[in-house]
C-alpha cells in the first residue's frame, strides 16, 4: 500500500484504529440475518416457478394448509395491487406494480425461480411438505433469455402493456424494450470526420451476481394490533420499511426494522424479496416467521447485474486526441424494467474530455430474475466496452495507452455528456500515480501482458440522520441509520473523534433501527461514509456549540465570550483565564443542571457527493484510485481490493448459463465460479487523495469506482498476453484457448 | 368515576383511546425482566448473609469455582472502591461508597440477605451448588433493628465512621444517626400560647414493601472488547447505566441498557442490585448472564420504605384555626444512610397554611435492608401522623374534620415550612369535591366510621429527551426514555396527537434504550408524564415549525407567510389560497427532497413540575385528587385506585416482622399480607383538574399523591368505627380487637 498524501494534519482521520465491529465479528458474537432466533418462530419457505415463462391459471393451497404443522400460506391474493407509476422511495423511483409482482407472481411467472407462494410451518420439513402440496396450474409460454432476441418484433412478450418510454412518437405496440435513453454533446459526424483512425466494435458481457457471502434472511414478528418487528440483512432498513408498508398497505410506523450485521450486499440488498412474505405470514399466524434463502434461491430469484450487448465507435487523431465517440448499450433488465442502462450510458465516456459524443441505451426485459444494483450499477459494463476500444486505438496508433488517456482525461471544467461540468476530480492524478508506480515500469515475462483502464462513478448523497449523545462522563454514543457494510461505524466514530478532539475509543457507534432515527436512505451509491459522515460532523459541531452555551451559562458570560480549542471550552477575550477550561467530560457532568442532555442531532439531505475516478493496471497488481479523503485507510484498501477481485471474476469466470428451457444451469458456487483467495494475485493499492471540497473532511465514496475499470484493464492485459483481442465477457480459460488456437497463437 | 372538568376543548387529551401497550400485555407478548432469553446464557445467583450483622473475615470461593458447570464468581474484590461523597446521578445525589457495599458486602454484612458473592453457572442447580460451596468466615456482631434503639448511645454501630450531619457543633463520636434535618417558620411557642387545645401524640409505622408483582431481573452480555448490553426491569435505565458504569469503572457508553416492560416499581426499581453483578459475571465469562430474584430475595435484600417513630404536637383555636405545629420524625434508613426523612419533613405540614411550624427529622441506620423510594417517599408516613392529630383536634373541638381542613388549607400564596410559596394548588378544590360527593353525605351503618385525610406531594421534573420522527406517510414514531410504568406511552402519544391534530393511532410510542436518546432521568417522583410530556410537546411543535419551513421552501414564499391550522400547513396573508394546504402526510412525502427527515428532538431539563394535593375519604370509596390535567383518565383513575389500595395495605396489614436474631420472619406474600382484589372495596375516584400553568397541557404528576392520605384517612375512620384511636401502623385485626377489648368496646 502506498498513500499519496496531500493532507492537512489530522489527529484521527487517516489513522487505523481498531475496528469497532471487529471483536464481535472475530468472536462470532456478530448477529447476521439468519442468526436471530425468536421464541416460537415458524419456518417460512417459498414455492418458486419451475418455468421461465408461464401463465398462472390457479393456485390451490387447500391440501397444503391441511397438512400437520402448516400454519399459513400467502399468495398473490394477500398483497395489495399497486399502480403502475414511479413513486419516490428515498432517492429511488420505484414502480410498486412491478415490485409486488416480483415478490409474488400474479398473472404470470416471468422467470425460473419467481416466487409463487410462501408458507409458514413449524419445521423445515413441514414447510417443504406444504410447498410440495401446493397445486399450481401453469400454462407454459414461450420464453426469451437474451436481450437482443428479446428486442425482436416477434419475441415472446413479457408484459402485454409495455410501451417503450423515451421514444417519439410514442410506439403503438407493446415490446420488451422498457426505455430508451440518450446523452449527446456536439456533432459526432463532424468529430469522426476529424479522426485519423476510427474503431468500431461489438461487445457482450454476461450478467454476474453480487455474490455476497450471506444469503437473504429475515425474521418478522407481527402482533395482534399490527405492530411489527422485522430483523433483516439489508443495505437500507428504512427502504425495506417503506417497501413492506407499501406492499402490505400498512402504516410505515407500524413496522420497526432492525438491520442485522450484513455479510455483503454490493447493491443486491437494496430491494425486498422475503421481507413482505415474512411479515404477511407472521400477521396471519401471530408468530415470528423466519425466512432464509438457499444459495440456489439467491441465484435464481435475486438480482444479478445486467448482461449487455454494446456497440462502441470512437475516432482519434494520430497524436491520440479522441475526436468523437458513439455508443449503443442494450442492457438486460430481467423480468421487470429497470436495468442500470442510464448510469451505464452516463459513465461510458465520462473518463474523457470530449467535444463530440453520443450514447444511446435500451432497457430490455427478458425471462431472467429482475436485475439489482451491483457496485456502480452500469458503469463497469459500459466502461469495459469503451476502454477496450480506447486500448485498441492506442495500440493501433502505436501510443502508450496510459499516455493516450492522460491526453484525453476528464478534468476540472470538463463538460460530461450527461450534463454537468466536473469540479476538481482526480483522474489525471490517478493516471500519473499509475505511471509513477514501480509496477507500471516493471518488465514483463514471456506470455505476459499489461493492461490499463480508467473508470468513473458518481457517488450520491441523500437523506441521512445521525444522533450523537454526549454522555455524563464525556463519552459519546453515536447512532447512524445506514447499515455498516464496509467500515462505516469506524469512519463515523473517527470523524466524531476528530471533530471533538477525543480518543476514538470513547465513541461507541451503533446502527439504529427505524424507530430510533429519522429516515435514512440506504447504504449504496458509495454514500454512507460521505453522507452519514457529513451528518456526524454536523452533529459533532452542534455538540461543540451546545458545550460552549452551557459553559457560558455556568460562567455567566456571553456565549460569544467562549471558544472551543484543543478539545476544551475556554473563556476568551477579556474573560480569558478567568474560568477553568472545561473538557467534554466536564461538560457532560453539568449537562443535566444546565438544561438537559447534550445531543447533536443531524437530519440532512446530503448534497455534493463528488464523483471519483479510478485507474486499474491489470497483471501488475497496482490499483490507484481517487478516494477523496481516506478516513480509515485499511477499509479503503479493502474496498479497492474487493472491487478488483469482483472485477477479475466478472472479466474471467462469472456468468449465468441458461439451458434452452430457460432454466439456470449453474445456480451455485460450485458451477458459478467466483475467484477464491488462491485464484488471486496480490492486489496493491495506491490511495490518491483529492479531497472533496463539499465535505468537511473531503470524503468521496470509495465503494463503487474500484469495480469500474478492472474488466477493461484485464481485457487489455489479456490482449497483450495472448495476442488476441476479446469482445465478450467472461474471458474464461476455454474461450481464451479456443481463440488463441484459432488465431494461431497457441 | 366523576370528573370535575374545567378544561378547554381538546380533541385527544382527556379521551380514553386503546392503550398502545395493551395488546402486548393481554396476549403475553410483552417481555418483562425475566422474559429475555439469550443464546448460551448462564444462570447468576447471589449468596446472601444469614446474619443481621457480621464482620466478613474471609470469603473462600476455590471449592465453588472447581465445581462442574460453575463459570465465574464475583465478590467484593471485583468492584471498584468508591469515595464517600454524594455525587449527582441525574437528579439524585448518590453515595457510591454505600452503593458498592450494598451491591456486595465488603467489610461487614449489615443485614440478613445482604449480598456476599454472586456466581454464574450453567444451570440453576450448579449455581446453587456453588453458593453452598462458598465458605464465608463471619464474625457475628450484635445487631439493632429498631430505629429508636439504634439511636441509643450504646447501640451496636453499623458504620464506625458515621458522624451525624446537620448538627452543630459537629459530633466527635460516631453514631447510627446519619443526618438531622429541620424546617421551621415563625415561633411555635407563640403559636401554642394562642391555642385553645393542644394535642401531642407518638406514632409508629412499620416499613412496608413496594410489593411490585415482578421481582428484579436482568440479563447482561459483555463482549470481549467490553461492550455491554443490559436488559433489565427498571424505572430508569440511564440511572442503571450510570450506577453500573461507576461501580465497575467502565465508560458509560460501553453499557447499552434496554428497559423491559415493568411489572411495577413504585420507587423500588430506581436502584441497582443484580445489574452490576450480572455485568461483572458476564465480563468474566464472556457469556450472557441472567439473574432473577426470588420473592424472598426481594423482601430480604431490596428496599422497603422506612418504618418510623414520630412525635407530633399541634394547637388549635376553638374555631379550628391551627395556631402552631411541631413534629419530630425518626426514619429508618436501613443499613445505609438515606431514608426519605427530608421529604417526609417537607410534606408533614404542607397541607396547611401555618404561621408557626417546626419539624425535625432524623435519618437512622439499623440492620435492615437499605430503604428504597416508595411512592411519594416519606410523605405518607409523616402525613399519617399529622393528619391523625388534626383529626383528633377536630373531634375534640367538635368540628367537622373536613371543614377544619378547609379552614386551614394551603392555597395559592401559602408559604410552606420548607421554603417556597405555593402557586395555584388544588387542595381547597379537592376538599370541596369531597364535601360535595354523594359518599361524604351518605349515612353510615352501625360499627362504621368515616375518616378523611389530605396529602401533598411535590412532583419533579428533570432531564428528559424525546425524539419524534415524522415518517414519509405522515405517521409518527415517538421515542421516549422514561420507562412506561403507568401508561406513559399512551399519554405521550396523546399529547403528540393533540398537538399535531392527528389520530392517536398514527403515533407509535416506543421506550428507547440508552444508546438511542440523550440522558433521561428515571420514571419516579411522578415526573414521567409531566417531563416527557413537556418534551413531547416541544418535539411536536418543532415538527410543526419544520413542516411550515418545508412548505414555504416548496411554495417559494417566506416562512412567515405560512401558518399551521387544523392540522395543515396553509399559505397565509396575501398568499392565502394560492397553494393547496398540506397535511403532515403531504409534508412527510416531501421531507427528503426539501432537506431530509423531519424529526422533533427535545432534550430538556423540565422545570415547574407543580405540586399536587389529594384528599381521601376512607370507608366511603371516594378518592378526590388534583390531577392537573388528566391526559388519559383511565390511567389516572388507575393511579388513584392503586395508591388507595397500597395505602390500605400499609394501614391495615403490611409490616416487616423480625425475630430477635435480626432475621426477617415473613419474607413472602403468604406471610406479608398485601390486599388482594377480594379484600378491597370499590374505590371511586374524582379527578379534580387544576391545570399546572407551567406545562403546555397543565400536566401534574399523579403517581404519588394518592398514597399520601389513605393511612390517616383509614386511621380516622377506624377511630370512628371502633371508638379507639390508634397510633401505630398497621392496624391489623388482632391489634384492633385487642385495643377494643381493652377499651371495653368489644
Amino acid at each position: 500500500m502506498q498513500e499519496r498524501v496531500k493532507k492537512p494534519t489530522f489527529d484521527v482521520i487517516g489513522t487505523r484504529p481498531v475496528r469497532p465491529d471487529g471483536v464481535d465479528k472475530v468472536t462470532g458474537r456478530a448477529k447476521f440475518g439468519a442468526d436471530l432466533k425468536m421464541a416460537g418462530q415458524l419456518v417460512g419457505k417459498v414455492l418458486r416457478s419451475p418455468h421461465a415463462h408461464a401463465r398462472i391459471k390457479s393456485i390451490d393451497t387447500s391440501k397444503a394448509l391441511a397438512l400437520p404443522g402448516v400454519k399459513a400460506i400467502v399468495t398473490r391474493e394477500d398483497f395489495v395491487e399497486q399502480a403502475s407509476e414511479f413513486v419516490p422511495a428515498g432517492e429511488m423511483l420505484i414502480n410498486y406494480r412491478d415490485v409486488v409482482r416480483n415478490v409474488l407472481a400474479r398473472e404470470k411467472a416471468l422467470y425460473e425461480g419467481h416466487a409463487i407462494a410462501a408458507v409458514a410451518a413449524i419445521s423445515e420439513s413441514a414447510a417443504q411438505a406444504a410447498l410440495d402440496a401446493i397445486k399450481v396450474d401453469y400454462e407454459v409460454l414461450p420464453h426469451v433469455i437474451d436481450e437482443v432476441e428479446a428486442m425482436k418484433p416477434d419475441a415472446p412478450l413479457l408484459h402485454d402493456d409495455m410501451i417503450t418510454a423515451g421514444v417519439t412518437p410514442v410506439p403503438t405496440k407493446a415490446s420488451n424494450v422498457a426505455k430508451r435513453v440518450e446523452f449527446a454533446l456536439g456533432d459526432t459526424a463532424k468529430g469522426f470526420a476529424e479522426a485519423d483512425l476510427i474503431i468500431e466494435r461489438d461487445f457482450k458481457t454476461a450478467p454476474v451476481h453480487q455474490g455476497y457471502i450471506e444469503p437473504h434472511a429475515c425474521v418478522a414478528s407481527v402482533s395482534e394490533d399490527g405492530s411489527a418487528e422485522l430483523w433483516v440483512t439489508t443495505q437500507g432498513h428504512w427502504v425495506v420499511r417503506a417497501h413492506c408498508a407499501k406492499l402490505l398497505g400498512w402504516d410505515v410506523n407500524k413496522i420497526r426494522v432492525t438491520s442485522s450485521e450484513i455479510g455483503g450486499g454490493f447493491g443486491g440488498k437494496t430491494v425486498v424479496y422475503l421481507e413482505p412474505l415474512a411479515l404477511a405470514l407472521s400477521k396471519k399466524t401471530r408468530k415470528p416467521v423466519k425466512m432464509v434463502m438457499s444459495r440456489e434461491d439467491v441465484f435464481k430469484a435475486t438480482g444479478p447485474t445486467s448482461g449487455a450487448t454494446m456497440h462502441i465507435k470512437m475516432g482519434a487523431k494520430k497524436d491520440g486526441t479522441i475526436t468523437a465517440a458513439e455508443g449503443e448499450l442494450i442492457f438486460q433488465a430481467g423480468a421487470f424494467q429497470g436495468s442500470p442502462v442510464q448510469p451505464g450510458a452516463m459513465c461510458a465516456f465520462a473518463n474523457y474530455d470530449l467535444e463530440h459524443v453520443k450514447i444511446v441505451g435500451y432497457d430490455v426485459v427478458s425471462n431472467r430474475p429482475k436485475v439489482a444494483a451491483y457496485r456502480a450499477p452500469g458503469g463497469p459494463i459500459s466502461t469495459y466496452a469503451v476502454e477496450s476500444v480506447v486500448d485498441e486505438l492506442a495500440e493501433t496508433l502505436g501510443l502508450c495507452p496510459l499516455e493516450m488517456r492522460l491526453k484525453n482525461a476528464a478534468k476540472e471544467g470538463t463538460k460530461a455528456a450527461y450534463g454537468p461540468k466536473f469540479g476538481p476530480v482526480g483522474l489525471v492524478e490517478c493516471l500519473e500515480a499509475a505511471q509513477d508506480s514501480e509496477h507500471w515500469k516493471a518488465p514483463l515475462g514471456p506470455n505476459q501482458g499489461r493492461g490499463i483502464a480508467a473508470g468513473f462513478w458518481f457517488n450520491i448523497g441523500g437523506e441521512t440522520t445521525v444522533s450523537l449523545q454526549l454522555n455524563e462522563d464525556g463519552t459519546l454514543s453515536l447512532m447512524a441509520g445506514t447499515p455498516d457494510v464496509g467500515g462505516l461505524r469506524a469512519s463515523l466514530s473517527m470523524m466524531a473523534a476528530e471533530e471533538l478532539k477525543m480518543d476514538v475509543s470513547k465513541v461507541r457507534p451503533i446502527i439504529a433501527d427505524t424507530a430510533s432515527l429519522g429516515y435514512n436512505f440506504l447504504t449504496g451509491g458509495s454514500r454512507s461514509a460521505f453522507s452519514s459522515g457529513m451528518a456526524t460532523v454536523d452533529a459533532a459541531r452542534s455538540i461543540i456549540k451546545q458545550a460552549c452555551q452551557r459553559a457560558a451559562k455556568l460562567w455567566e458570560i456571553p456565549e460569544e465570550a467562549v471558544t472551543w480549542e484543543d478539545g476544551e471550552v475556554r473563556p476568551a477575550g477579556e474573560n480569558a483565564g478567568k474560568h477553568k477550561p472545561m473538557s467534554l467530560s466536564d461538560i457532560g457532568k453539568i449537562a443535566g443542571k444546565t438544561g438537559g442532555a447534550i445531543v447533536g442531532y443531524a437530519a440532512i439531505s446530503a448534497q455534493g457527493a463528488a464523483p471519483s475516478f479510478g485507474v486499474h493496471i491489470a497483471d501488475t497488481e497496482v490499483d490507484p484510485e481517487d478516494a477523496g479523503r481516506a478516513i480509515h485507510p485499511s477499509y479503503v484498501e479493502g474496498q479497492y481490493q474487493g472491487g478488483a477481485v469482483q472485477g477479475i471474476g466478472w472479466a474471467l469466470n462469472e456468468e449465468y448459463i441458461y439451458g434452452t428451457d430457460g432454466r439456470l444451469q449453474n445456480a451455485g458456487f460450485l458451477d458459478y465460479r467466483v475467484p477464491v483467495a488462491s485464484d488471486l494475485p496480490m492486489i496493491d493499492t495506491i490511495i490518491v487523495e483529492v479531497p472533496n471540497p463539499r465535505h468537511p473532511y473531503g470524503v468521496r465514496g470509495i465503494g463503487e469506482t474500484p469495480i469500474v475499470p478492472p474488466m477493461a484493464a484485464i481485457a487489455a492485459s489479456v490482449r497483450r498476453a495472448s495476442g488476441v483481442r476479446f469482445f465478450e465477457l467472461p474471458m474464461s480459460p476455454p474461450k481464451v484457448l479456443k481463440a488463441m488456437k484459432a488465431a494461431g497463437k497457441a
